[in-house]
């Protein structure tokens, strides 16, 4: 295993040690439960922001605590699910009148820790489930997996609740993004799971994995590996299918990398995607390419089309000032 | 070859159109001859910055093309110097009377095609070079090279030079900076460079390179790999050693990922720097962690420190506004 690591006991410890050194004019870190929180506390009255799930998503969630977006991210070991009372401790600091959302990847684990926690609340809270991941069939027993939309629904709610907006205002508008918002992705290789110290999975030399998971879950289908082109366009066909944009529909384009793919391929796989689905009629209205939402080092990278409005829009624009996304501030 | 590409000819182009299409409010690129051009025209007066260099280090430096920043990046092939027609075209559409300063990192083609393009401008000019790799010894004959540091040049210059501040002054400035810049990198894996299809260099499973470049070119010594305090622990020393920062200096710490390395881990080896660089009495003043001078799909990192003082923080702090870095606005 090739990793800049000491121990595997110590390494989601001393990365966020290294992280909360990093960002200390941004963040707090609380080691006993484990969470990241907002250091300058935001007006009483705003409806806290909570999201957290297995580490090694990074810069997701941790790095997208702070102004404009989370109050608080609780991350769990690698790929490992938060325990109830990390997030509960979290939701206790932060609590108020205006009440607590939290923002779930849809994975049994998850959402089970985060229930447990929200049941124990004395506040009102509402939950955002984020599942757009279409790899799965809609059908399929566990519901489809929440990728790299999160940071979307982050990033628009975190601006909405600073602006002011409701608890239930928040749910609602929520629902509505994760409802309008697709992803599909590809690996190209296996990520390795420090404990485990091995590949998740094994993919031949001339192989990609179509569909796949941010934890490695196995796709749709193992292709033999084709041009850039072939690649993206079953990606964005299958988006497109998904999502059924009209035309001249805005939307948010958001290349993703699973953490050990260069910005030079994500820029290219943009250029790509951007043109079929300009060929769909849709107009890209925004865009975000970088490594966001990761595999820790599993090379490849997700699709993701959100539908935009003008409110989306101008919530996408919004100021925003956390560790690894800021713009406006 | 595992990489999103069509055809190896139009790689950089492909990308470099996706890079266009994405970041049209930012940048322009002109293609015949290649260089990206930032949008908004600066006022008549400033100092140009004109940067450039062979592609596959994204973002550098295209990605550093905006207000407070670069006004200019001229990509050469992947790992290839820019031809002097695409730097002289770039600065002959943005020479003024203040002058057009160029950033250059240390290697031989590089050099060389800047010089041969600024010898045939009307206007006049200075070249900043950053040779901040330490790798080398002083007295290696093709000099040090110029890797992650560029980065602060680029960026403490183009908020001087957006300040008003003068040909000379920039130069200066650039000079104090580079000489107070020093950086070390290890790699644990090779690059593969599109045109060659294969590794750049093989490193046994268990053995990691120090003092790496960022296109694979060997460094001081091939070792077995160790734990990451043991391997930052040597990067950190020399960099100590060769800047010598007498008690309480504050310094810039920048973790800079090659391209393969995820986040969890350039935090994981933030920590044990910033723990080191204290233990030698330095202050952290400034962070900067993330995969910011790449080299292709490598896995590993480097270090860099760098002097500061209270000009040169406020040259760090203010704003800017390009694809890649962007805070204040």
């Amino acid at each position: 295993m090739k990793k800049f690591i000491n121990h595997v006991d110590d390494f989601l410890t001393e990365s966020l040690a290294g992280f909360a050194q990093a960002h200390a004019d941004i963040i707090t870190v609380n080691h006993r439960p484990l969470f990241v929180k907002r250091l300058a506390n935001p007006s009483f009255t705003k409806v806290r922001l909570i999201s957290g799930g297995g580490s090694g998503h990074e810069p997701l969630h941790i790095g997208f605590v702070g102004y404009g977006m989370l109050d608080a991210a609780c991350p769990g070991q690698v790929f490992t699910s938060p325990t109830p009372d990390q997030i509960l401790t979290a939701a206790q600091i932060l609590e108020n009148e205006s009440g607590v959302l939290f923002i779930v990847k849809n994975y049994a684990g998850d959402v089970m820790n985060f229930e447990i926690a929200a049941e124990m609340l004395a506040c009102q809270y509402e939950t955002v489930l984020v599942n757009d991941d279409i790899s799965l069939p809609k059908t399929h027993s566990i519901g489809r997996r929440g990728v790299a939309g999160t940071l979307i629904v982050e990033k628009m709610l975190g601006a909405a609740a600073e602006q002011g907006a409701d608890l239930k205002t928040c749910k609602t508008l929520g629902d509505k993004i994760v409802s309008g918002t697709a992803t599909m992705g590809v690996a190209l290789s296996s990520c390795t799971v420090p404990a485990l110290g091995k590949p998740t999975f094994t993919l031949a030399a001339d192989a990609c994995e179509m569909g796949v998971g941010i934890h490695g879950e196995q796709g749709r289908e193992t292709l033999k590996l084709k041009t850039a082109t072939e690649i993206v366009s079953v990606l964005v066909d299958n988006i497109v299918s998904e999502l059924n944009p009209p035309p001249n529909q805005p939307v948010l384009l958001h290349i993703n990398g699973f953490g050990a793919t260069p910005l030079i391929e994500l820029y290219l796989v943009y250029n790509i995607a951007a043109d079929l689905l300009q060929q769909h009629g849709v107009i890209i209205s925004r865009s975000l390419v970088g490594n966001y939402t990761t595999s820790l080092d599993m090379a490849g990278c997700s699709v993701t089309v959100s539908l935009l409005d003008e409110q989306l829009i101008a919530l996408w624009d919004a100021p925003v000032h956390t560790a690894n996304l800021r713009w406006g501030c």
